[in-house]
């Protein structure tokens, strides 16, 4: 079933490559276009069939009727005058930005039917090279909405990630920043740190448990850089936070309390066993 | 071929547990007995065929020419005493202990034949159910024989290493508690601050980041405290080392330096890059 004419994806990476192919292969649009920066990886999403038509320049979203815009953050946010004039004020638009607060309050101005997404589905991988159409499929998906929302395309950007498999939630871009600044901007940092610290002669005796834990160091680093800096409000919060806790181990191993150190270990494991 | 007449494994969880199954399958032992605190589990190794027999307490390592120390590593300085007075001073002894500093100084005075083991095949699992007699393939396992360790002694340890698939590396105790504390401690500490810090009703919204992240804060808190603060003076310096590389992405974020947090987030994307 065709919810689209033309479908623009600028940003042609891993989510927006993800995307534009699930579209391509459920038919979802007559025609999807892509914008990237590099030559390389736009022959990779026409070789892949993310997409049918590329272009390393955006005139070639005009005419879209729906705009997905998946750069990373701060590169949305440089771009939204030149997308506004070329594909006009009309048509669909969202993006998957890992913060929300900044993107929605400047894009919803500009797009009267703009809706913001974070689809929770990303990794440490990144580029066209690891898209694929299921990445979305259990997991979810954080729409929001403002008082400013149109209904009818909230409906519909809820319709397209729910066909993509994923469970859709939604909550305001203030309560999103704060949430995920926990949830997954604070552990990166902490993973950024983590890895940054180890003596590079001890990396060869390192086991299973460094190795998860800074799995997402890998993540790439010009996409981070501006996530962290598009929330670091509460970004800041979080990782006092973080400080804390980390001090209350640090007295528990100075003071060799072996009662307030297990005690807090206890509360970890407990809190760890609700995630999974 | 048969390398022992009688093995006695004290602690049969995850690793004892594991090392048992490994001599049994390949008939390395006469008779494998384990002891553990629970009679629970005492049942699941006799039952998984982990041992031959079992009990509570120790009488029944007596006449063992081979012991295997795989309490949690403060119990194991504990029992130090009673297990010398039952199995005399002259059989083979080594521990599994994720430190070794503390147990290989005290266990060497009372053990001509003991040498310091630490498996590096763990994880956030723990107990005799997760245990399998594989987990050592291609894991690495730190031996950390000192200017007392008899090398006929540490011949025998490091056969039945290799035997198991693992790949073996000599370091001093010392060497092995700075690497550790650094590849493995730090990262369980800093496991178990992240998800302390998270608040209850955001942890719906965590992605496979943070899962990752947090995986090791499953880990059991009674072994951990007793890792921990047997390996306090090293842990203490690499939670500093990690503060400081902490307070150098936090001032980058505060100060809103896009170039600083880029050069600081690759330096962890390369280094982490050379871990698998």
């Amino acid at each position: 079933m065709r919810l689209f004419n033309k479908v623009a994806v600028i940003g042609t990476g891993l989510i927006g490559g993800s995307l534009a192919l699930f579209i391509k292969k459920n038919k979802l649009a007559g025609e999807v276009v892509g914008v990237a920066r590099h030559k390389a990886s736009l022959n990779l999403a026409l070789k892949m069939k993310a997409i049918d038509r590329g272009s390393l320049s955006l005139g070639i979203i005009k005419g879209a009727d729906f705009l997905i815009l998946a750069t990373p953050v701060d590169l949305i946010i440089g771009l939204r005058k030149k997308i506004l004039k070329i594909a006009g004020k009309n048509c669909l638009v969202t993006d998957v930005g890992s913060t929300k607060g900044k993107i929605v309050a400047l894009l919803e101005k500009d797009f009267p039917n703009f809706v913001g997404s974070h689809p929770l589905a990303g990794s440490e991988k990144h580029g066209i090279l690891n898209a694929h159409p299921d990445i979305f499929k259990d997991s979810l998906c954080v729409l929001t909405p403002t008082r400013r929302t149109s209904m009818k395309a909230l409906s519909k950007i809820k319709k397209l990630w729910l066909r993509t498999g994923a469970r859709v939630a939604l909550l305001s871009p203030d309560e999103h920043d704060r949430a995920l600044s926990f949830t997954s901007h604070l552990a990166h940092i902490v993973a950024f740190s983590l890895i940054n610290s180890v003596p590079l002669s001890f990396l060869k005796l390192s086991a299973g448990g460094l190795k998860d834990t800074t799995r997402i160091a890998s993540s790439a680093p010009l996409l981070w850089q501006g996530i962290f800096l598009t929330n670091r409000k509460n970004l800041l919060r979080a990782v006092n936070s973080f400080e804390g806790n980390l001090q209350k181990i640090k007295g528990a191993i100075i003071k060799n309390d072996k009662k307030l150190l297990t005690n807090i270990l206890k509360q970890a494991q407990n809190k760890r066993s609700l995630i999974e």
